[in-house]
C-alpha cells in the first residue's frame, strides 16, 4: 500500500515573506503595534501564501455532513432527520452558512459524507457517501479504518477543488446531529481528558441530557481503551465529517492554502489532524471561541487564541465565516496603507 | 439663550421591533441562541432603526482632528506636527481609517476642529476650526465654555450630514497628538478615578513618559477641582475633537442613527455624552476593547461589553470600522436566513 496523503510533509511557511511583512508593518503610518493582532495576522498570511501582499478575498468553504449512530441514545436536542433537512437548507440558501457565504462572495460546497436520511435529488450536494451514519460509539467503532481513510481522502478532494478554484483561504464546516458527542469523545481520548470536561449542551440539551451524553461518551472511551493514535481514534470515535475535515485541513495546507478553523467540531478535527501531521499547526488560524465548553480545552491544547468570542455555537463553519472579515481587514491595511515616507508623516523618533 | 441641542431628549428604541426581532430569531433554522451575541445585536439594531430588517450597509464616519496644548509637556511619543500630517494622510487615502472606509464602502469625512499646523489647501477636509489646539490643561482650561458648545454643535452638524446621506450607522473617529492625556483627565474626573489607572502609553510612551503624563494629568485634575458636570468637564479637560465626538453621538441618536463606538478617546467622549444625556446609552454599540489600559475603566462605567478584543490602540475610528462587518453579518443572518417552517426543518421539540 502506498503512503497515505496525510503522511506527506507540509510546505514550510516563508520566513522571508514573514520578515518583510513585519518590516512593512513598522513603516506604515501608525504607531508600531497599534493594529494589534491584525498586524501579525497579515504577516502570518504573507508567510503562508508566500506573497508580499496577502489576501483573503477568494474563500472556499466545504461543509461536510454526516450522521452519528450515538444520536439513537438521545444525546441531541434535535432528531436525526434534521441532518438531511439542514443539508437541503444549505443547498437552498437558507442556512446561516449559506447567508454568510453569499455575503462574503465565498464558494460554498456541501458534501454528503454519510447522511442517514435521503436528500432531494436537486440539491447540488457533492456525494462522498460512506454509510447511513457511523456506528454507535458507545457500543461499536464509529467506522472501519478503510472508511476513515476514505473520509480523509474525501476531505483532500475538497482541498483540491479549493486549490483549483484559486482559494486563498479554506474554511471547513460541519453538520451532523450528534456530532458534539463524537467530537467530545475524540477530544477526551486525544487530550486524555474526562468526558465531563469535554461534554456540553450542543444544540441545547438540558443538564440531564448532558449527564446522559457524558455517560455514553464514558462508555465509548472504555470500549476504545487508551490507544491515542490519531488515525485509529478518528476511526473508532470520530464522525465521517470529522475525518473529512481533518483530511481537508491537511490537504489545503499541502497545497499552500491557510485554514480558518471554526468551532468545537472543526477544532476536534484540527487536533486529530495536528496529531497526524504536527507540521499542520502553523497553517491554522482560529476564528472564534465557541460557547460549547469543551472548545476551550481543545484551543488550549492547540495553543490557539481565537479571534472572536461572541458566544456562538452553531457549527456549519459559521464562526469562521464571521471572522473572514478580520483577515480581509488585516490584509487591506497591510497592503494599502501608506508608509511614513510615502505620506510625509514623522515617524515618532523626533519627540 | 435657547436650549442647547444636547438637552433635547433622544427617541425611544422600539420595543415592538425588539420583540418581533427576538421572535424571528427563535424561528430561524438554528438552535435558539446559537448565533450568540450576533442575535441580540440584530435585535437591538432593529429596535434602534425601528425596522423589521435592520441594516449596517450605509455607514457614515466622521473623524475629528485637533491639537492639545498638553502635547508641549512631552506626553506623546509623536511630535505635534503629526496631527496635521495625519489629517493630510486621511484625506489622501493612506491612513488605516481611509483604507477601512474604502473596504466597507463607507463615507469618510475628516473635520478639522483645531489643528495647530496648517494643512495643504486641497485636502477636502471640512473646517470647524476653533483654535490652534486647546490650552495646556496642566495649567489652564482646555477651552472656553463657548468653544465647548461650538465643538458639540460641530459634532451635531456631522450627525446631520450622516442623516442627510441616509446613514444606518454612525462612527466617530479621532486624531490629535496628546489626546490620550485629555481623555484620561476627562475620564479620571468623570469616574472619580486616579490618573494612574487611566493613563497609558498612548502611541508608545515608555514607563518614564507614562509617569510624566500621569503627573501632568494629576496637575490638571487639581486645577479643575471636583466639579464633575459633564459640560464643564469637557470644556476644562477635554479636546475639541472629544467634545465634537460627544456632540456627534448625541446628534446621531437624536436622528435615529445608532452609534458604533471606537476605542479609548471615543469612549471618553461617549462617557461625557452619556453624562450629558443618560438616554444616549441604549444607542451605543461598543466595537472593541483597546490595549490602552484606561479603556477598561470607561467600558465598565458604561456597562459596555465590546465586540472585539484584538489589542488595537490606533484610534481614528479604526476599531469601530473593523467591527462593522460583525453588525453586517448579524443583519444578514437575521434578514436572510430561512425559518424552520420555510425550510421544512424540525425545530427540535420532537426529540
Amino acid at each position: 500500500m502506498s503512503e497515505a496523503f496525510w503522511q506527506h510533509p507540509l510546505p514550510q511557511l516563508s520566513d522571508d515573506h514573514l520578515q518583510r511583512a513585519r518590516a512593512r508593518q513598522g513603516e506604515l503610518t501608525k504607531p508600531p503595534g497599534s493594529l494589534g493582532r491584525l498586524e501579525e495576522l497579515a504577516c502570518t498570511l504573507a508567510a503562508q501564501q508566500h506573497r508580499a501582499q496577502p489576501g483573503a478575498d477568494r474563500v472556499h468553504m466545504s461543509v461536510f455532513a454526516a450522521d452519528h449512530g450515538i444520536a439513537a441514545d438521545g444525546v441531541s436536542a434535535f432528531p436525526q432527520e434534521v441532518t438531511a433537512q439542514m443539508v437541503a437548507n444549505f443547498a437552498s440558501g437558507g442556512a446561516a452558512i449559506s447567508v454568510l457565504a453569499r455575503t462574503l462572495g465565498a464558494e460554498l460546497e456541501v458534501i454528503n459524507m454519510g447522511v442517514a436520511h435521503s436528500l432531494p435529488d436537486d440539491t447540488g450536494v457533492t456525494s462522498e457517501w460512506l454509510a447511513p451514519g457511523t456506528g454507535n460509539i458507545a457500543h461499536e467503532p464509529a467506522m472501519t479504518e478503510h472508511q476513515a481513510s476514505q473520509a480523509l481522502q474525501a476531505g483532500d478532494r475538497a482541498a483540491a477543488r479549493a486549490a483549483e478554484a484559486g482559494a486563498e483561504l479554506f474554511i471547513g464546516g460541519d453538520m451532523g446531529i450528534g456530532n458534539t458527542s463524537s467530537a467530545a469523545a475524540l477530544a477526551a481520548l486525544l487530550l486524555k481528558g474526562h468526558p465531563e470536561d469535554l461534554v456540553g449542551p450542543g444544540t441545547g440539551l438540558d443538564s440531564t441530557g448532558v449527564a446522559r451524553k457524558a455517560d455514553k461518551i464514558g462508555q465509548a472511551l472504555q470500549r476504545h481503551g487508551n490507544d491515542d493514535d490519531a488515525f485509529r481514534a478518528l476511526a473508532s470515535l470520530g464522525g465521517f465529517e470529522i475525518a473529512a475535515l481533518a483530511g481537508a485541513m491537511i490537504g489545503s495546507s499541502q497545497r499552500g492554502i491557510p485554514v480558518l478553523v471554526d468551532g468545537f467540531i472543526v477544532t476536534s478535527a484540527a487536533l486529530a489532524a495536528v496529531r497526524l501531521r504536527p507540521d499542520l499547526r502553523p497553517w491554522l488560524h482560529f476564528s472564534h471561541e465557541s460557547e460549547e465548553p469543551g472548545h476551550q480545552h481543545l484551543l488550549r491544547a492547540l495553543d490557539a487564541r481565537p479571534l472572536l468570542d461572541l458566544g456562538m455555537r452553531l457549527g456549519e463553519g459559521s464562526g469562521a465565516a464571521v471572522a473572514v472579515s478580520l483577515l480581509r481587514s488585516a490584509c487591506a491595511l497591510h497592503n494599502r496603507m501608506a508608509t511614513f515616507s510615502e505620506a510625509g508623516v514623522s515617524d515618532g523618533e523626533s519627540s
